[in-house]
């Protein structure tokens, strides 16, 4: 088992990864816990339910199950108060500890309730899909969406303890794989250039999902995410890097309609816009730039971008909630491993634009 | 004017305190505020509305107005859904400010809706009755209530500044005031005599409201409840010791039926039964009980608890919520400004019961 240990001013807890932590998630429910709330959805849980119901009674105490509607369209309010009404029906007082099991909507709407029941209690996440392990498990983002705007009421709050399996990730489909090793490599471009020389040279290991390096390559990239947000928990600077690849990103999933393209492989075919706009602007190499076309096509995501006139994507761009004044705002690689978050002129992304 | 700096791990922030402060709040506003929404009630807004909305206007930022319904039965989801429509409609975004004015009701919602509005923006408190100047104004504590509970969803979070005209209280109901007073003089018994001592003293002149002693009770209160609050934001302790007298008065609450008596008023006479408790179990002298009965009356609390079968009381008292595992806990007073909190049982309940 790999542990991370993550430091930041609103607490800190460990993330527990290795093969099987389903079975022993017990280690983490506190002595002092009442009642353990679980929170899944119904695909998660005829896939899981029973193996952490049974991890969770080896405690002896009460477990309760809150079961929530599958798909990001349910992270909204009515679903929040699916959850108020269970874990109060349940009588769960203030020492009651909620155990999210899922991907990022569960988890972040999960992370929300335990962060508003009581003024707070108790959560533990158990992210069971790739991006999820690699991104929502750090940094204590929460939300729920609202009609006018995506993730827009929320918290920053830690779980107590995050629980990966990384067995669970071998019932994904293969789409979900690609897009969470685009996080992963994410990580590596942003702040770790030795960790992105490994990545390449793994690909078939990590596409396969093989223990040893899926198990090296999510600790790893909650290292370098924990390193990040330790430094910014409320996104006010530095956490701005992990940005990186989505305001190309995020024009692509709008451009051509959300849930088009998954997440992850808009971001990873926006990585490859971002490298070349880095090479346009603040010098980074040719070969970096071919390291990271090689890499994004290496774990499966698209590399090509639509091909909508300049335009469109400037407007698409404009629309990104990150962009700031008008003006766009990049981060931008100098060179592989180091970022910097600047604004760039329109000319000179459509300029970039024209390459693809 | 006078400023209580209140220090907690979840922010520092000062309370202003003085006459015609309503005037003068722009001075609260940071200059990097991108919007201002104040949100408050019909009928504080057809008081106050106007001049507030001239002193924000002074500051020349953008201010948005949102109503929302007067009244506890609206401090509810669907409310606070009113207040993230407002906002989001017109386009606030994390760098707006949120101006809360009016009673408990009003700070409560306005300020879990900024705690959780992009995950926390900030906000101002402009509490416009006495028990929310002297009550809610320090701690953090908001929150909405739920069908199965009160105060059930909500946040620890602090306001960046409190601004407090004492003299918005002149149109309040005298009952009101006398329920405000009541949680006044609580600041004294539990932690500080010599105020308990001045406020005897000065209690004509604070049912009169006049300037100065209410500047000085309101300031008071503040400090000391930001003493016992910085001790311990979460409330897993010292805080405990601001319930003195909300044992009894919750009972009486509920058994009357929520509103019949404030809930100042049950607290007042809720104090003057834990007191006649403290003789009993603490050694509280027979001279400070006198007392604490001679200024509860003073201040025009009822001094006269209900008369009801001692099993009805004891039964009210194990449904409020702070009651754990079936034993009765209360604050008590060893002397007067000294608290302790611990259990009683329900022998000893009832023999003090039988001197009222």
């Amino acid at each position: 088992m790999s542990v991370v240990h993550v430091q930041t001013p609103g607490g800190n807890y460990p993330i527990q990864v290795a093969p099987g932590r389903l079975d022993l998630m017990a280690e983490s429910i506190p002595s002092d816990a009442t009642t353990l709330a679980l929170i899944t959805n119904p695909t998660v849980f005829a896939l899981y339910g029973e193996r952490v119901l049974q991890a969770l009674n080896t405690t002896g105490k009460k477990v309760v199950q809150i079961l929530i509607e599958d798909g990001e369209q349910y992270k909204n309010g009515k679903t929040l108060d699916v959850i108020f009404d269970g874990l109060l029906q349940n009588r769960l007082d203030r020492k009651a500890v909620i155990v999210a099991l899922g991907g990022g909507v569960v988890g972040d709407i999960s992370g929300f309730a335990a962060a508003c029941f009581m003024r707070g209690i108790r959560f533990i996440q158990v992210p069971t899909t790739l991006l999820s392990q690699v991104d929502s498990s750090v940094g204590g983002k929460t939300a729920i969406n609202h009609p006018l705007g995506k993730n827009m009421i929320g918290a920053f709050y830690q779980p107590i303890a995050v629980e990966i399996d990384i067995h669970v990730l071998k019932t994904l489909p293969k789409r979900e794989i690609s897009a969470g090793l685009a996080e992963v490599i994410k990580y590596g471009m942003i702040t770790d250039a030795d960790f992105l020389d490994w990545c390449l040279a793994n690909t078939d290991a990590l596409n396969a999902l093989e223990d040893e390096p899926t198990q090296y390559a999510v600790t790893r990239s909650c290292e370098l995410k924990a390193y990040v947000v330790s430094q910014d928990e409320r996104e006010s600077g530095l956490r701005a890097i992990l940005n990186f690849g989505h305001t190309f990103g995020h024009a692509i999933e709008a451009g051509l309609g959300y849930g088009k393209w998954l997440h992850g492989e808009a971001v990873g075919c926006g990585m490859i816009m971002a490298a070349e706009l880095s090479a346009e602007v603040c010098g980074l190499s040719a070969q970096s730039v071919q390291k990271i076309r090689d890499l994004v096509a290496a774990i499966g995501c698209p590399t090509e971008p639509p091909k909508w006139d300049h335009d469109k994507w400037i407007d698409l761009m404009g629309l990104d909630k990150k962009a700031e004044g008008g003006q766009l705002r990049f981060v931008l690689l100098p060179e592989l491993g180091k970022s910097v978050v600047q604004t760039v002129d329109v000319a000179t992304v459509k300029k970039v634009l024209a390459k693809f």
